[in-house]
């Protein structure tokens, strides 16, 4: 694990690291000794590891709970090179669109895919940040929608620190069978309106979680309109679960 | 309107009342001086005013948040007498379901019909209430699952007061039709599991509601095993909204 310069702003430490081909941030209270909880969150498709909506709840989580955040690009996306086999399957997955073939089944494959490098990519990751004395074995949790539901499933299906998990805007064909091996609280977030993920397909996903206590959060709006207010409610179920 | 002794319990004045022929309770900041905000709380089926789901939202509104809190006995229910009419249809649904009937449209009959008393009751008891020097004209909101979902969703529609509402445990059967005239920002509650309401009556009713800002919070269990925490997001619901 090799660090970059640190930065620090509003008292949240800033660092950039490659762990073998992987570029990753992580966030830390300015000064921090000892362990904390941290979570591992998980970027939506075509955006990166920095994305405003990973900014926005990595910050408070650090500056106003004392968590420690990590986030990493995920193959083909960010600081990382263009993956062709992906490239490939993206050209082909628009072209059977435009064809008149359903989204949902090609999202749902691709990301069973890209998942095979993604699950232990996280893990040697967790791993890593966990060795660090200002981190440490403390509790974590998961945070992915998106790309980062259909990929953080499966993840967190596979992963027995993760211990709580915000999931959403996904659906049951893209991780319904992992999701029946997830028992760890849950908050799943469906938008109402999707015009990416049918509305049955994210309720089927939200019924296929094994989780006793799990709680769906559904709001009017398309895929990318998750309203402002929830993210508050994601902070306070992370402080809740893991604080 | 004639008041009762009042008591006071932790900063909590709790003062029974009747207006008219119904009984009802009003709960504000000991010591209260000047407009605050109003919350109208709906029992559920067979519950009445002081019902434990009741307080447990009432006390911290007001002594947290400084609200005032009302809530009456619906016809037929708590300290008011039996109604024979009603008494009668439900002893003719109960026989109706044995013989395999589906409840929810015998339910959903029965609420549209005590709605036509409640919703003029309750907005006498607005009047009558925000009339007291310590209340005043403040802003708004409703509360009530199950039953109190059935008849507060035509009360909320009618009553232009009101500008936020809890709501849940209800289907689209019993107020579909109203569901469609509100457009204040809804927060409702779910049961994935509910064993009286068919998760498709309660998803068609959350999708009914006509506001632009509607959060439906999906938990498992049955009818009444909504889980403790949403009662802490409902209390920040209401003072997002009224505070």
């Amino acid at each position: 694990m090799r660090f970059g310069t640190a930065t620090s702003v509003d008292g949240v430490r800033e660092q950039h690291f490659t762990l073998g081909e992987i570029p990753g941030v992580l966030w830390t209270p300015e000064a921090a000794v000892g362990t904390r909880p941290l979570i591992l969150m998980g970027h939506g498709g075509g955006r990166h590891k920095k994305a405003p909506e990973i900014l926005a709840l990595a910050y408070p989580l650090v500056a106003a709970y004392g968590f420690a955040v990590v986030a990493v690009d995920v193959p083909g996306h960010g600081d990382r090179p263009t993956d062709e086999n992906y490239d490939r399957i993206a050209t082909e997955n628009q072209a059977r669109v435009a064809a008149g073939e359903e989204l949902a089944p090609l999202m749902a494959a691709f990301q069973a895919l890209v998942a095979r490098r993604t699950v232990p990519e996280w893990q040697t990751v967790l791993d890593a940040v966990q060795r660090l004395d200002h981190v440490g074995t403390g509790p974590v949790g998961y945070w992915g929608v998106s790309l980062g539901c259909g990929l953080g499933v499966p993840f967190v299906a596979a992963e027995s620190r993760v211990r709580a998990a915000v999931l959403g805007l996904g659906g049951a064909l893209a991780a319904g069978e992992p999701a029946g091996r997830i028992t760890v609280p849950v908050r799943f977030l469906l938008q109402w309106d999707d015009e990416r993920v049918p509305r049955d397909q994210g309720l089927a996903l939200f019924d296929a979680l094994a989780s006793a206590e799990k709680t769906l959060h559904a709001n009017p709006g398309k895929h990318g309109e998750v309203p402002a207010h929830e993210l508050g409610s994601t902070l306070q179920f992370f402080a809740r679960h893991l604080g």
